[in-house]
C-alpha cells in the first residue's frame, strides 16, 4: 500500500508544488522576516484517546505537536488557529472550557495568540486541527533538505520514551500521583509533551544547523525523510542513540531501544552541523548520533558488531 | 442548549481574544499589507454526503467555502493548507485524487498555491479542515464591526438556492445532466458554490463599504452576527430580498422565502455601506434590501402589513 509520504511526493510532482514537505511552509513575510505555518490533524481513536488523557491535556498536546514543527524550523511562535469537530454529548459537558484551559496554558508559556477556528460538530468523534503560525528571520528557516555529506547528526534529549507510555496506556496504566516516577514520566511524555522551542532558539542563535526536523514519526523515519530531502545518506551509531531512562523500569533493553530507534512522538529535535561543532553542541546538551554521508538513501544502523540498513519503522497513517 | 456563538464570545471575554469573531484573523504583515487567514471545517454526515456529492465537488467545496471568508473581508487569496482525515477504504480508492483534481481547478482560477497541510487516517468519517491565507491593505479589511446607523444594506446574488437544493438532495435528488436546469442550478449551488471574490475585490477598490460578511448561516443570523459585531440594529424589507428564482419550480412561494431568509451556505455577501451609494451599487448588481438603525440588537423583517422580530434561524452546528 502506498504511503502518505508517497501520496505527498506525487501530489507535489503532479502540481508543482514547492513549498510541501517541510515541518512548517515558508512564506515571505516582509524584508526582514519569513512566515512559517503548519497544520496538525488530531482524531479521536487515531492519534488520542479520551480514557487515556484529559481534555486539558489534549489541549495541550494539539498546540505542542504544532509548536514542535516551528521548532524544527528553527522559528517563533506567534499565532494559532483552532477548528474542532465535536460529537453533541461533549458539548454538552465542560469538555472545551477544560480543552482550552490546558491549550491556553501552553500558549501563554510563549507568547502564542489564537486568532481564529472553527467549531463544528461531528458525529461520534473528537477531530481537532491545530493551526500555528510563527516567524523566522528572512531565509533563516532551518529545513530538512540542507545536510551535507561530512555533518554530524544530533539529537536533542532522550528518545523512546512517548512510545514507552503509550505501551504503559495500551497495558492499563494511567496518569496519575500514585504511579512509580518512571511510569509517570513516560505516560507524560505521551499525554504532555514538551515542545524544544527553546533549544530551537538556540540552535537558530547559533546559525550552525545544517538541516532539523522534530522526531514525531521516530527516529528511523525521521531520519529517513530528512536525509530524502537532503538526498544525502547517514550513519546513525546505535549506541550513541539517547534512550529514555525511565523506559528500563518497564522494558527489556532490546524493546527500550526498538523504541528509541522507531517510537513516534518524542518531539525532539533531530538535526545536522558541520562536524567541527560536535564538542561545542555535545556541551550545550544534545548529543552526537551520528553522521550524514554521500549515499543518497542509504541510512546505516552502525552496531558494535556491523552495520545494517536502517529501515523506517517509525509511525505511518497509511 | 448554548450556541457555538454563546460559546466563542465567553471565550473571548474569558481569554482576552481581540481577533476572534470576523470572517477571517487579521494579522499585520508589513506596512501596506495585512494578512488574512481562515479556517473551516466540514464533516461527513455534517457537512456533506458522499452520496450526494463528488470528490471532485467536495475539493472544490473545501476551498470554496474558505475564498468565501476572504471575500467577506474584501482580500485577495494566496495560499492554502489542507488538513484531511481519511478512513483507510477511501484511502485505498481514487478519492483523494479525485477530491485533489476539484481543490486545485478552483485553486488555478486565483492563483491560490497550496503550502502545507497534514493527511492523517480517520475511523470511518471523512474530515477536511481547509486553511486559506490571503492579503489586503493595511488597515483595509472589510470587518463586520463597523456598520452605522442609516447605512444601506446590500446582497449580491440570489439567496435560498443552497438551501432548496439541500432539500432536493434529501429529497433523492442528485445532480446529473438530464435533470431539469432548476434542479441542476439548485444542487450546485449546494455542492459547487461560487465564492464571490471578484464582487468583494470591486467593493474593496470602491472603498466605501463600512461592514460586510458572507451568507453562510443563513441571512437572519448573518444578519444578526454583522449587528452584533457593529452594535447596531436593522430592517430587513421583505419584498426586496433577492430570492433564487430557480426555487419556484420546485417550492412553494413560502418555502422559497423562508430558505431566502434562512437558508444557509448560499455564500453571497451581505454587506452595508453609506445610503448615498445606494443607486451605484444596485447599478452594479448588488440588492438593497434593508438599512441599519440605531437600535442594537433589534433586527425587523418589514411586510407588507407589518414589521416583525427578524429572528436568527439559520445554521448553527450546536
Amino acid at each position: 500500500m502506498r504511503s502518505e509520504f508517497k501520496f505527498i511526493n506525487n501530489l507535489k510532482a503532479k502540481y508543482g508544488l514547492t513549498r510541501v514537505g517541510d515541518d512548517c511552509a515558508v512564506i515571505s513575510k516582509d524584508a526582514k522576516t519569513d512566515l512559517l505555518i503548519t497544520s496538525d490533524m488530531l482524531v479521536e481513536d487515531i492519534d488520542f484517546r479520551l480514557e487515556w488523557t484529559s481534555p486539558e491535556f489534549l489541549g495541550h498536546k494539539a498546540l505542542a505537536v504544532s509548536l514542535s514543527d516551528i521548532a524544527a524550523m528553527g522559528g517563533r511562535p506567534a499565532w494559532a488557529l483552532l477548528s474542532i469537530g465535536l460529537p453533541e454529548n461533549l458539548w454538552n459537558s465542560d469538555f472545551l472550557e477544560r480543552f482550552y484551559s490546558g491549550w491556553f496554558l501552553l500558549a501563554s508559556n510563549y507568547g502564542v495568540e489564537l486568532v481564529g477556528g472553527d467549531i463544528s460538530r461531528s458525529p461520534d468523534k473528537i477531530v481537532i486541527d491545530s493551526i500555528l503560525g510563527g516567524e523566522v528571520g528572512a531565509g533563516r528557516a532551518i529545513l530538512r533538505s540542507n545536510a551535507k555529506p561530512g555533518d554530524s547528526i544530533f539529537v536533542s534529549g532522550t528518545l523512546g520514551g512517548a512510545s514507552g507510555g503509550l505501551s504503559l496506556l495500551e497495558s492499563g496504566s494511567r496518569h496519575s500521583e500514585s504511579g512509580s516516577d518512571s511510569c509517570r514520566n513516560l505516560i507524560a511524555r505521551q499525554l504532555h509533551p514538551i515542545p524544544k522551542i527553546i533549544q530551537a532558539t538556540l540552535l537558530e542563535t547559533l546559525g550552525i544547523v545544517t538541516s532539523m526536523i522534530d522526531v514525531s514519526d521516530g527516529l528511523s523515519s525521521d531520519i529517513g525523510h530528512l536525509c530524502q530531502q537532503s538526498a544525502v545518506g547517514a550513519m546513525i551509531t546505535i549506541a550513541k542513540v539517547p534512550i529514555d531512562e525511565n523506559l528500563i523500569h518497564h522494558f527489556s533493553p532490546d524493546v527500550g531501544l526498538e523504541m528509541a530507534l522507531n517510537g513516534g512522538e518524542d518531539f525532539e529535535l533531530l538535526f545536522t552541523a558541520d562536524h567541527e561543532y560536535t564538542l561545542m553542541l555535545e556541551t550545550n546538551g544534545f548529543t552526537h548520533i551520528g553522521r550524514i554521508t554521500e549515499e543518497a538513501g542509504g541510512i546505516l544502523l552502525v552496531t558494535p558488531e556491523s552495520s545494517v540498513l536502517f529501515r523506517p519503522h517509525g509511525y505511518r497513517h497509511f
